[in-house]
């Protein structure tokens, strides 16, 4: 949005030359005229469907790309996670690893699906794991995990914020007890209270077992509310279940500072002569760039400080049934590299914020499952498991990355896979 | 990762309740036995990916659902998109809309494609693009455009990184030339110097016509790299090609303030009768909850103040073919609602950082295609107003989703479509 | 650090133009000759002050102007506030208000005294203090307190970090006996777990009675750290008594999420006849320029947005004997302004990190001390009542600036009173 | 601001053992009783002075160490720096040195004069200045400089802001020439464009020769704005000439990423021998603190990473006239320690947002000017230089904070320094 005059000059002077000024008014004034519905129909049935390509006039063959035999098939199973339904795009899925992982949840050699269409993603990935395993698998700690939502209350004054806030404090176990009402698997943990002028933000924190668990922790959320509201002794002049304080989908500071998903810590040694094999580089080298990328994501204003550690979870994300729109918010922490007094790499990631869960969402569909089940983590009791999964592999992305760009073949590796000569990409 | 000592303690006891301090150290300690590899064969070919799966030991029944008949057939299509191929993860589509954009580059009603697995979404920017459309559309700018990469060059002391800044000004027609060497498409617009102590960085910008432009920019800046290299009065100690100055995939500061993709702002002027009409709600209560949720995007750290954008980029980036992993940048930017004089509802929306293409990346793949062909914004020629769509879906979004919250609908909507009586999601 | 080409340029050139590269860099490069010492000598008496003018080889006016009759009379007073002393500095004091200040701790209207060299500050502080009181004062709430001390812990690996932290948290008793051995009035009230990799931050949060307690808090610390040493069951490889996650003296988004100081909110609701009479605009002007300018502060990435507290903490921090330097950290907050239904101004800041004290430090100081009792708070049992009084001002001063903002006055009112015609400042 | 459930509650608690919520209500209440004015007169005289004391009603005593004999004789140089002045605070001056600077402006041994009241600073800052010295200087760079205000114009919507900024960007000769009829001294270089829906901010950067430029860059915008309003073929429903776009006076991501003050590097290397005789540690365990320090400023959201700059520049400010409201910007930067191949250490510190001059503001008070004198730096052509220092003071405290950290003397010093035994400060 800012630029400075001698380039937004050069911006304007473009579109310029390209039309006159009442033009581009009129191209982006508002316009009146009627506008074609989308058939609406909740439940997902041939006939809807039929219904919406018959709207969308597209040609035969158009369809069947999205609406092929299988999906088709299997369209029911659709029906609990997408409205105006027309077809599924398909994501190719590569595997990476065996990518070993110590942790308290998750034990052994992995083998990791991760859909993207990224060229190089999964060899580079699948190359980190590798290093990983052949040191013998890197250390993962869950250290603590709880889903939020932050309703919020706008009072009179100060005076009635107060007297709100007091009252608050005392219910505790009748919060509880209202957002038990709503769940079996979730359950409030704790309350923070936050106090900015005449408005109460109160964070509500929930164990939301094997669930994601964000709308569990909305429903549940929902009904304190409504318990709030109906024993104020002080009533709010509005308020909202969700007041923006929560850092849902969003990158925020938040995240380090308190619960928002599942924080994970993961860690590796590695010996000199694994990273020279496997890297081709040195770990001088490698903490070279470390510290001239913690630098520069210092002075970009990232929160945390990393490559990237979008990549990966993304595509384990779409992978395995998982909210991308959560990479936002997941794709943020703190990576750490130093030279050992041995001369070796000591590597370390921890991710404060991963949204993740093995049951609801998008866990229960056909491929979504046939991945988490390629893990051995599909169902109840494997949460846990699948967030050090996450961290590990986030580690395994950093090495491989870095190492590539610490040896110079970063550009190269984006190259040779992603095009053929003088094809741009 | 931090967590008072009350809540730390109960994460902690609830471990040592299942097991002892030894045992948990030893499922946390590098294991050294051997791994067993995955077959790697870059070509995907009927083989390889037979040999794959062979290793994977899958019951039949879940290779199907990753390996279906289409995606048999179409297989090939992914040749430069994936390594380590097993199949493919099918997400469902559903369509948003009209929407109606009045943008400097889209322009019309446009039905959008959005491939997720979150019950309500589509329902609710539909809902959201539905206002949109019914006050004449929003207005969309793009407002500048560029893709970065920032190499970095360490050397001895401040008067050698001085030595090279100096001469480094001087270049910038051989830069330009160099970078011109690898690409058709790419144009090297800017160079931005920053001396952090010995450490330089220089931030290249550059259009990239209708491609994302991630590769192309990594490609380019190699070569410019290699040009310093050899001609360089001054030698670095060490460089890289990318070090992390470029919010690549990453929330940034940054993104405000240079250029790091497409730039957009979009606006629209809702009459308060339609705010009612279509939100239930009055455009004074949408401004209180936009007053609080912006005063809780400020206390929790986030970069911009925003509801979510994340929900409608992730599905439209999925759907067509664009990085899902961009979400982690693109999902950033700034709301804002006003009350107009006439009681009426302003609201507009800009997002600095949307990294999106049509042609390259997964642009090409069959259903991906198909779903941008919906939008009719396949091929050469359409990413800018691809990217205006961007700004509008999001403004879509923001209204239903906020208007959702200001009527008190937000726990509900999420509760009929994602769930049955009684169970949790 | 960061600059576009053609600016970068235009810097370099301004400098080559006044000498050769050779030339810059000889002025560069270090030098080795001797050099002369300053006469080191830690207490203050005639002899060690007059030592050291003779080094300084001042002319005797200079002098004078630092080491006055007064300050020669009163130089034991400055023990221990000051090394290798020379005099002192004199900034002007003004005075503003009345500032009416409804508090829990601060009540009844206030003359405070501000220490600047900055002209119109004095009497924007007071126009808006009258202001406030005019409306029958500010109500202003101390919401939390505490000082906190982060010392970090680096350990071979995690295993031995997850030892550490489970042997930390059965130890709290034990800690708060070692802090306890230090002072009399602080007390420790919580610890933080904070883990990244194989490192470990203990967050311990303090009460410090008067005192802004800095220095407390880190003796206590240490205290408790050499307990830690002594007793740990698991030896860290490094350990330090402050690591950095504490937010001493920098602003950081930590202060709204944890405690640090004093978090303090005031408000006030204006009449529309007083915005009128007392700033010359209208409740709809001051909010516009609150919608405006809290979009420019989340555009610009600072922490909280405000107009800004930084003027007028600073004055009344070096009146009233605080650590000048905090003012790094505590100029952070949030402004918000809002019409409410009778068309009035609602107006409200929270600042969540004020470090005063009315013990300690500077606060015994002759002339400090002196401004202090004007206030009515010098001594013990003051410092939440000073606090108070610090976002009292810090409402008052947003109001008087954004109000000449919003006039079009703010231009003027500097120019008149800083400078006379045709000559800058 | 924000508190856990328990916490929150025992502050709650320990409150209401106090009184009643009836009786805190009525504290916190407005009161509507008559107030004393102060009395109001712009012009320092005996008479006015005497005025606002005897409105004061304080006993003579006090009085006296505020307006001693010396500030009655000189009363009248404050004339143009406070309103409602009453006397002066003293601060006592230290001196730290000699600090050798080896900068493009800077050059030779300075003797640093420090106003503090925290006991420890100048001994820290002159041990540090004294390291560097003894290492043959440190190398310091003016890396640029500019000074912005950032007026924010509103308009109906996008296709009027649109047209604003067309024309906006063909006026610049016109503002260079508004800018000029305010000052002989500043210079408008640059304009800076951001659109956010229907708002555009212009962000002008001035260069402002020796003054700090604050006024004069806020008069010269004032005058383009001016220009603007009469010009401009489309009309801003309202407009500001500061909308909080420009940084001033908070600490804020724009640092980085644009001009605001002066923007300095330096940077030293020094020998282990240095280290180990200066500092009693080693460079490596210097680095073991930097990392580690480094991630903790990035966990806890600062602005750039370092120890603290705010005490050095606070008091560098203070004796030397600065704006000390600007420390809330300047202490900001990145701090990097590394350790070389030969085993010394590496230190630089870069400080973007530098806010001094020589000339203007408060550089002209006697005892400031004494201060600056003392640097040999008063008045014309010296405020590139005075820059150039505050950067090498700045690595001179982080030499020495983090060496008392590294050799675990920290708390130490504080306590021998600040107090005797058993009495808190």
């Amino acid at each position: 949005m800012a630029a400075p005059h001698h380039r937004a000059s050069s911006v304007l002077e473009r579109l310029l030359n390209e039309g006159s000024v009442e033009e581009y008014a009129y191209r982006l004034a508002p316009k009146s005229h009627a506008f074609a519905r989308i058939p609406r129909e909740p439940h997902i049935t041939a006939e809807t469907v039929e219904a919406r390509w018959q709207a969308l006039a597209a040609p035969g063959e158009r369809r069947e790309r999205l609406l092929d035999a299988q999906t088709r098939a299997q369209m029911e199973a659709y029906q609990r996670n997408i409205e105006n339904f027309i077809g599924t795009v398909k994501l190719p899925v590569g595997i990476a690893g065996p990518l070993r992982v110590n942790g308290l949840h998750a034990q052994g050699d992995y083998v990791v699906p991760l859909a993207t269409t990224e060229a190089a993603l999964v060899a580079s990935y699948s190359r980190g794991s590798q290093l990983i395993t052949r040191a013998g698998g890197c250390t993962a700690l869950l250290l603590n995990e709880g889903v939020s939502r932050a309703p919020g209350f706008a009072f009179r004054d100060l005076i009635e914020a107060g007297r709100f806030v007091s009252w608050v404090l005392s219910q505790m176990d009748a919060f509880r007890a209202a957002a038990a009402t709503t769940t079996r698997h979730g359950r409030l943990l704790d309350l923070r209270v936050t106090v900015e002028g005449n408005h109460v933000y109160l964070g509500f924190d929930y164990a939301t077992g094997d669930a994601a668990g964000q709308n569990m922790v909305t429903i549940a959320t929902e009904a304190v509310c409504r318990y709030i509201l109906e024993h104020t002794p002080v009533e709010p002049q509005y308020s909202f279940v969700e007041a923006n304080l929560s850092g849902d989908k969003k990158a925020s500071a938040l995240s380090f500072l308190s619960v928002r998903g599942k924080k994970v810590t993961a860690e590796v040694h590695l010996p000199a002569e694994l990273v020279k094999a496997g890297l081709h580089t040195t770990p001088e080298q490698m903490v070279n760039y470390w510290r001239m990328s913690a630098m520069g994501g210092v002075l970009s204003g990232t929160v945390g400080v990393q490559g990237h550690y979008a990549n990966g979870l993304a595509a384990l994300y779409i992978a395995c049934g998982q909210d991308a729109a959560c990479v936002a918010e997941s794709a943020v922490g703190v990576t750490r590299f130093e030279l050992t007094g041995d001369g070796d790499l000591y590597a370390a990631v921890t991710l404060p914020n991963l949204i993740v869960g093995t049951v609801g969402g998008g866990t229960g569909l056909p491929s979504q499952r046939a991945c988490l089940e390629l893990l051995g983590l599909a169902g109840p009791g494997h949460a846990q498991a699948l967030a050090e999964i996450c961290a590990a592999l986030a580690l395994a992305g950093e090495l491989s990355i870095i190492g590539a760009l610490a040896a110079g073949h970063f550009a190269r590796a984006h190259q040779q896979l992603a095009r053929g000569s003088g094809k741009d990409a």
